[in-house]
């Protein structure tokens, strides 16, 4: 195994790429098979109530993925998310950012798998689960990543 | 079965507990166990190459379920996601509005169920499938609905 | 679109390539972009109470989804499951057969998606719903469809 | 947290509970929120190709979260399948054993949600990964789980 980019690089080119959003997101920790971000909880990722809400969920879960698959296979890299599941498991504190810890389970030639557990800063049981496929189309391919 | 709010209702009670978002979704047509719902698509729902982003669909087949459960429950009625799936078929057209057909396949004491297929407008092939679980707690519950 | 194999040569090969399961199912009806088997209930999918088992509702799902590809692909296609996800809404009657109705979401290049809803035989209400991926690997490929 | 049935105890519930497959399923490990289940694999759980039919690993992903709940909950403790999804990874190895390790991320007075991990014994990377959520009805309670 290798990686393509590290941490810094990483960072920086998510911020190319997702201008609208990127300081929602943080790179707090990567690896060859892991990565840990952070959601910077803002009044618009909030319901009533307080909670965090669930695209905002979702859209973490989906960006932990896609910035492993990055990381491993370089800037160039095209990738589409394809299948997704998640369990939403207890109230998030609306006050507090979220944290996520992502597994890559699978790096294939086509397909890729991560699967992630989402924490409210400091608590210790998870707050959401989810895992995420990303189709991989060959390198140079014009043809969308829908497969 | 009985409808407990009719479509407007149902879209005026909405615009209450959702008064952030509301304006992005609009109740096309609601009976007793199917929901259309639109996805008003401004610039915020986008990503780079012009596509709807995937939180946006996650949060509309989200709300396409909860409308349903609110139409056949009441007002009052406490829901929340505890699951959902989805798969991402196609590209979207980033031009043109989302349409989400919602079917409620199981209302039951304590959970919910309903799928739903999302097309870009005036498109005959859906750009995504989900399915979603809503927990009912009882009615006066102060429990929270994460079971 | 077009048909590669109709529901009596798509039997037959069913029965060729499932030699141990094949009599559990059969093709009651096919279309185009859907088609509708039936579970020969027996002994052996019951599980105590007298319910049909969850992992003979998800073999179920599977064929179907399969069977949908191939008679579309041809028999000399490849496909593997990838993703999968399940809800079950109501206990099965274990008297009677189950009846799945499958509708095909996508055939693309590399991935397939199919989405199914299980019902006991003369039940009007849904037991499972299910959907499926399967990848595609390239025809005359010598590598494993698991992308 | 505290345990209803110790690894020996939950071993013999099972074997009662579930007479036809209990000699599939051997407890390999129990600690308060995981569990290493064994696939004894046979003649029957293999599909054409010689890998482990995708029925028998979802059986085993399923078992592995119900018996999580009954060793914290206790032998009387209803339970059932509500939500799964799965994604299968790799090829499993014909010959040899599965591995399935568990972990509850909940347990509540309602739902209560595990995910697995499954392996070819002595791979490292994973054939497939699984989250179930069971529905739990009160004790005493004639009503399905079914929700």
């Amino acid at each position: 195994m290798s990686v393509a980019m590290n941490k810094d690089e990483l960072s920086e080119y998510l911020a190319q790429v997702f201008p609208q959003v990127h300081k929602d997101f943080v790179v707090e920790e990567l690896t060859e098979d892991s990565i840990t971000m952070r959601l910077v909880v803002e009044e618009r990722h909030l319901r009533p109530g307080g909670t965090v809400s669930g695209p905002s969920m979702f859209g973490l879960a989906d960006v932990c993925v896609y910035a492993m698959i990055l990381s491993r296979k370089g800037r160039q890299s095209l990738a589409v998310t394809t299948s997704s599941s998640m369990d939403f498991l207890r109230k998030p504190e609306g006050a507090a950012d979220m944290i996520a810890q992502c597994r890559l389970l699978k790096l294939g030639r086509s397909l890729a798998v991560g699967d992630v557990l989402i924490f409210s800063e400091g608590a210790d049981s998870p707050v959401a689960r989810a895992s995420m496929t990303y189709s991989l189309p060959p390198a140079g391919s014009a043809a969308a990543a829908f497969g």
